[in-house]
C-alpha cells in the first residue's frame, strides 16, 4: 500500500473543477475553467514539464493547423504561445488550394513550455499543484428517465421517483497519491501517455512516462472499477542527436517563409517577423532498410513485447521499411529541439530497436555518419480510453462530471490534444454554469470531426487528423476559423467583447468588399485590355462586373487591384477572404449546401430513453452497436461502423411511427 | 533482469573519461576534462535536469562563495554561469571582516540549467548522453611496493615482480542500463543524491531522485561488489509556494547590493548591473512550533521511516524546533525560484513532515496565512560513500582510475559539490597525462579544507562547508582566490595565457602600489592635520609613512586618497587588495607563520608501505585509525580523528629512526 490509512486527510481549499495532467489538453482545460470563474487546481506528476512536447519539436502541420487556428477562434492558448515562442514558421502546401493550406511553427520546446506554464501560473482561479492523483472519487445518484422526455439528472436522494431510474455515479473528487481528498464537482482527464506507462526499445523497457518522467501507476484502477474499458495503445519518437555531430552539407536546408502568419488571430503579424532557425533534409537509403529488416526480430513491435497498438498515420521507421517495402527511400527531417540547445529532432526516424541498431540505423543515413546520439530512441505503451464512452462533449456517458481529453481519449498529437482538453474544459465549466454542453458538428470544424470520430467510430489505434477526414473542408478552413468559430467562443465566454466586435467589423469589411466588386463594372478601355493581356487573360468584348473577371483562373482579385481604381485599402486578411471568396464561391455553395442536408440528419435526435432491441427488422448488428453507442442523432448513428444506410432507413420510420 | 544477455553491445565511439552525473558536480568534472583535451562523456539520467537546483535557489553564501570564487580561479564554469543567471546579488558579511564577506546570487534556476547545459554542449571532447550507468567495469591490476620506495602501478601482467604485490583494480569502462559498453581509462562519479533515492514525507515515500526525477537504482551494488563502503545519508527541502498566495505586507522586503560584485574573476563588474528580484523575510511562531511539536509522532525522522543521516548545519524545520526548544522563532526567507515563474522557495523551513501537517505549519507564519502549496517539502535518501575511501586527488585508494565528487562524497551544497567535481575532474585528466594528482592543502584554499575533511575525518552526515572549518581563513578570502589560485589553474591548462598574464599585471600592480605607500612620507601640513581631525584622527607630531598612517584603525588606504597626492590611478580589485594588505598586513603575517609551521607537517610524508602494526609504544585505536585511513602525511595523520598528539610524537620518532 503507498500510504498508510492515518495519511488520508481532506484538503480544505474550495475547488470546483480537477484537471489531471498538465500537458497540452491540461493546460487548456484548465485555462478554460479558471477563465470561465472556475476554482480549478491542476495536477501533474511535474510542474517543469508543463506542457513538454515530448516528441516532435513543432506545433501544426496538415490539418494540426486548422485545430491550432480554431482553438483559437474558441479563445484557447496554443496559438498565442506558439507565436511567442517559434522559431520557424512554414505554411505548408501553398501551390494547393486554401482548404488544404495548413502552418506548422518550430518551437523552442523550453521555451514553449515556459511561456505556457507562465499564463497558467498567473490565471486567477487557477492553482498548479505537483501530485499524482491516483483516485477519482464518485457517489452514485439517480438519473430519471420520462418517457419521451430527454433525460435529466435527479441528485436529491429519498425523494420519490418514477420506475423508469437508472443509476449513474457523480463526481464528488480527486484522491492524490500523497493522500489528500480534493472536493469538486467536476474532473477532467488528460493524463496523457503517462497511465501505466512504459518505455520500451529493443530489450530494454522501464516503466515510465515519455522522456523518463514519473508514470502515474494507480488512476487506472480507479477508473477500471468505474467501469471505465481501457485500451493499451503506444507512440514513438525518435532519437536526439548533437549537432555537432551533424554534416549538414549533405543534407538540404529547409527554410521558413518569407513573410510569417501568426497562429493566433490576436497576433499582430508585424510583431512576429524575425530570423528563423532551419531544419534539414535527408533520406534514408537501401543500407538503412537493410539493417532495419536484419534486425526486426529484435524489434519490441515485431518481437511481441510491446502490446499497445501504434498509430498508422505516425510510424515507425521499422514499420515504413516492412509496410512499404518497395520504397527505396524516406524522408528524415532534421529539426532543431530549440535555440538554446544542440539537441536535433531526427523527424521520419521514430524506432523501438534495440540501442546499438539504432546507432547503425541513423548512421546509415547522409549527414548523419558520425551522429552521436544524447537519447534514444523509444516507444512508449500506455493506458487510454474507447473513446466511445464519452458523449459528444467529452462527458463520460455513464459519470456526471467526468470529462476526458488528449491521448487519454485515444488520440495522438499536441494539436489533436490541445483541441480536446478545450473542449472538454469548456463543457465541464458549462456543466457548472448548468448550460448545454458545446459540441461542435463536422460541419462547423475539424475540432468537430476529431471529436465526431473519436466518441461515434471504433478505432483500436492513436487516432491522428488528417483534412482528408473533414468531408466539408472548403468551409472549414484555416483561414476562416475565427469567422467559423470566433462567435461561439465569445458565447461561452472566453472572447472578449472587444475581439468580438473586431471580428464583427472585420466580417463588415469583407461583405462590403464582396459587395462592391459584384457592383464595379469593368469596361473595354485600352488601360482595361492591355492588362488582360500583360495577364493572358481573353481581352474584353463588353463591359462585365470585376467579380466576374476575378473569376478567371489566370486572374484574381488580388491581381485585379491595378484596374480597381475604387478599391478601398483593406487588411492583409480581409484581402485573403475576399480573394478566397471570390475565387471558390461556386465550391463553398455546393459545400454549403451538402452542408444543409447534414445538418438535417444531424437535426434529427434519437431520444434517450430508445429501445433499440424492440425495433422490428433492424439487423441485429445494428442493434448491438447502436445499443453500445446510443447516438444523439440519426447523423451520428449512420456514421457508427456496422450501421448501413438500410439500417438507418429502417431507424427513421420507425421514429416517425413512434 | 533489466536486460537479456544480448542486448549488451560494445559502444566503438572513443572516451578517456565517463562522468557519471549532470548535477553541479557532473558538469564541472566533464568540462575540466574535456578541456584538458580527454574525449569524455557524461551520462545523465535526464539532459533537461543539467544543473539542476533540486533545492535552494542561490549560489554562494557564507564559505560557499569562497568555494566559487577559488573554482572561478582555478578554471571552473559555476561563477560564469551565475554572473549569466542571477537575479539578486549580495556580498554578505560586510560589516565584518574581509576574511568572512561571501558573496551570494539569488539564481533563476532555469536559466542556470540552461546556460549551464549550453556551455557543455557546446564543449570540444565532450558528448552528453541521456542514460542510467548501471556498471563500473575494471580489471584486476598489480601495485608493486618496494619498501621505502613509493607504489607505482604495475600494468603489464604476467611479468616477474617481487614479492610485496598487491592486488588492486583499475577502470576499464562502465556499462549503461541499455546494455551499452563504453570503454574508459577514467570514471568520475558524481551521482548526488540519485543512488537508490527514495522521497520521504510523513508516511507517503517514492523511489524518486530530486524532483520526482528517476533514481539510479543499480550503481550501488556494482560499488559494493568492488569493495566499495556505503553510507546512507539524507538531506531535505522545503515547499515551493505559489506567489499568487503570499500576502509580502506582513513580510520585510530583502534587496541586492547597490553595487554587484560578480562571482567569476572574469566577469567585468558593469556588465552585470541590473534591476534585482527581491527576497523576503518573515519567522516562524509558537503556533507554527506547536504544530510541529504536535505531529513530530508522524514525521518520518523521527518514526524511523528515514534510515540516512541528515545535515547538522541544514536541519529541517521539525529538527530546529527540537534541538533549539528555547528560541521562540526561526527565520523564513522567502526567495523566488526564477523570474519566470510563481514558485517561491521557503528557506529554513524544509521538512518531512506529512502533507496536511506541511500546511497547517506554512499557514501559520505571517504572510502565509494562504499559502498554496505548488510541490511539497520532502526529504531525500540516497546511497553515498565514506570518503575516507579517497585519496586527496579524489580518487579510490584501491581502484585505479576511479574518481568521485559531490554529495556522492557525503557533502551537502552545490557549491561543495562543484569544488570536488572540479577537482575530481582535473585529477582525472592528470592521471591520463601521468602527472601528478592536484591536491590544494588547508592553507591554500578553502576547496582544500573541503576535500582534507572529507577524505580524513569520519562523518556520519552531510558535510557542509564553513568560515570557521578554515584554520587560515585571513589568508584564504574571497577578494584573493585568483592570487591563491590562478597560477595553479593555469599550470593545470585551465586558465588561459591571456587570463594569467592580466592576474600577473594585477600582482604587480598592488605590489608596486604597496611598495609606493612604504615609501610615500606625509608630513605635519596644515592640510594633513585638517584631513585627520575631520577622520577623528590624532594629529601628527612628525612626518610619518603613507602606510603607517593607513593602519590606524580610524582611517585605511582608501580614506588617504584624499591627501594622497602621487596616488596612481589603479583597478577597483587592485585599491581593495592593497587596502586589505595595509589593514590586516599584522594578523595576514602571523597566519603566514602558522602556515609555515602547517606545511612542515604536511611536507612529513608517510611511506605508502608503512606497517603501523608493528609501531611500538603506538595505541592501538591509532594504529586502527592510522591503518584504516592510511594518511599520506604527518599532517593529515594528526587530523585523524582518534589519533593523539602523542601518537603523532610516537610515529615521527619511529619515522625518524627507520
Amino acid at each position: 500500500m503507498k500510504y498508510s490509512a492515518n495519511s488520508v486527510w481532506e484538503n480544505k481549499d474550495e475547488y470546483d473543477v480537477a484537471v489531471i495532467g498538465g500537458g497540452h489538453a491540461g493546460c487548456e482545460a484548465a485555462l478554460a475553467c479558471a477563465r470561465l470563474g472556475f476554482k480549478t487546481v491542476m495536477f501533474t506528476v511535474s510542474v517543469d514539464s508543463i506542457a513538454l512536447m515530448p516528441c516532435n519539436p513543432n506545433i501544426g502541420g496538415s490539418s494540426k493547423g486548422h485545430l491550432v487556428r480554431e482553438l483559437d477562434a474558441l479563445g484557447g492558448e496554443m496559438g498565442k504561445v506558439i507565436d511567442q515562442t517559434f522559431i520557424q514558421s512554414k505554411m505548408l502546401n501553398q501551390s494547393k488550394g486554401p482548404a488544404v493550406h495548413s502552418l506548422r511553427a518550430q518551437a523552442d520546446k523550453a521555451e514553449y513550455g515556459r511561456a505556457m506554464r507562465k499564463v497558467l501560473e498567473e490565471q486567477e482561479n487557477l492553482d498548479i499543484r505537483q501530485m499524482e492523483v491516483t483516485e477519482i472519487l464518485t457517489e452514485e445518484v439517480e438519473k430519471i428517465e420520462k418517457s419521451g422526455v430527454s433525460s435529466s439528472e435527479k441528485f436529491e436522494s429519498g425523494e420519490n421517483v418514477s420506475e423508469t431510474r437508472k443509476k449513474l455515479r457523480r463526481i464528488t473528487g480527486v484522491q492524490t497519491y500523497s493522500g489528500a481528498i480534493y472536493r469538486c464537482k467536476c474532473v477532467v482527464l488528460c493524463t496523457g501517455t503517462y497511465l501505466r506507462a512504459r518505455c520500451i526499445y529493443g530489450e530494454v523497457s522501464t516503466n515510465t512516462g515519455p522522456n523518463g518522467l514519473q508514470p502515474a501507476n494507480y488512476l487506472t484502477d480507479s477508473l477500471k472499477s468505474l467501469g471505465i474499458r481501457m485500451y493499451r495503445f503506444k507512440t514513438g519518437t525518435p532519437a536526439r542527436i548533437d549537432k555537432k555531430s551533424i554534416d549538414f552539407s549533405k543534407m538540404e536546408e529547409q527554410f521558413g517563409d518569407e513573410r510569417i502568419v501568426p497562429f493566433s488571430f490576436t497576433t499582430d503579424p508585424d510583431s512576429i517577423q524575425k530570423d528563423q532557425a532551419s531544419c534539414w533534409l535527408t533520406y534514408t537509403n537501401e543500407t538503412t532498410h537493410e539493417i532495419i529488416r536484419n534486425n526486426l526480430d529484435r524489434s519490441p513491435l515485431y518481437s511481441g513485447m510491446i502490446e499497445g497498438t501504434g498509430p498508422r498515420y505516425c510510424p515507425s521507421i521499422e514499420d515504413k521499411v516492412v509496410k512499404f517495402a518497395d520504397k527505396k527511400r524516406h524522408q528524415v527531417f532534421i529539426e532543431p529541439e530549440g535555440l538554446h540547445t544542440n539537441e536535433m529532432y531526427v523527424g521520419g526516424m521514430s524506432s523501438s530497436l534495440p540501442e546499438d541498431v539504432q546507432y547503425a540505423m541513423y548512421r546509415s543515413v547522409p549527414g548523419l555518419e558520425h551522429a552521436k546520439i544524447v537519447r534514444n530512441a523509444y516507444a512508449i505503451e500506455y493506458d487510454c480510453i474507447d473513446a466511445r464512452q464519452l458523449k459528444s462533449t467529452l462527458e463520460f456517458k455513464n459519470i456526471s462530471g467526468l470529462f476526458s481529453g488528449g491521448q487519454f481519449n485515444g488520440s495522438s498529437g499536441y494539436e489533436e490534444a490541445a483541441a480536446q482538453g478545450l473542449i472538454a474544459g469548456i463543457n465541464a465549466a458549462r456543466k457548472l454554469q448548468k448550460k448545454e454542453g458545446i459540441v461542435l458538428d463536422r460541419s462547423q470544424a475539424y475540432i468537430g470531426v476529431l471529436i465526431d470520430d473519436l466518441v461515434t467510430k471504433e478505432s483500436h489505434e492513436p487516432y491522428r487528423m488528417m483534412t482528408s477526414r473533414a468531408e466539408y473542408r472548403l468551409l472549414l478552413r484555416q483561414d476562416n476559423a475565427d469567422q467559423r468559430l470566433t462567435p461561439i467562443g465569445h458565447e461561452i465566454g472566453l472572447i472578449s467583447e472587444e475581439r468580438y466586435q473586431n471580428l464583427l467589423k472585420k466580417q463588415e469589411l469583407i461583405k462590403n468588399e464582396i459587395d462592391r466588386i459584384q457592383h464595379v463594372n469593368i469596361g473595354t478601355s485600352q488601360k482595361i485590355q492591355n492588362f488582360l493581356k500583360k495577364n493572358n487573360s481573353t481581352p474584353l468584348t463588353s463591359g462585365i462586373k470585376l467579380v466576374e473577371l476575378a473569376r478567371r483562373p489566370e486572374l484574381s482579385y488580388k491581381i485585379l487591384e491595378e484596374i480597381d481604381e475604387g478599391r478601398p485599402e483593406l487588411p492583409e486578411d480581409v484581402i485573403e477572404q475576399v480573394d478566397i471568396h471570390v475565387k471558390y464561391e461556386g465550391y463553398i455553395k455546393r459545400q454549403e449546401r451538402q452542408v444543409e442536408q447534414f445538418k438535417k440528419m444531424e437535426e434529427k435526435k434519437i431520444p434517450a430513453d430508445i429501445n433499440y432491441a424492440e425495433i422490428p427488422s433492424l439487423r441485429i448488428e445494428a442493434k448491438q452497436k447502436l445499443e453500445e453507442l446510443r447516438p444523439d442523432s440519426i447523423g451520428q448513428a449512420s456514421r457508427i461502423s456496422g450501421v448501413s444506410p438500410a439500417d438507418i432507413s429502417v431507424l427513421l420510420v420507425y421514429l416517425k411511427a413512434n
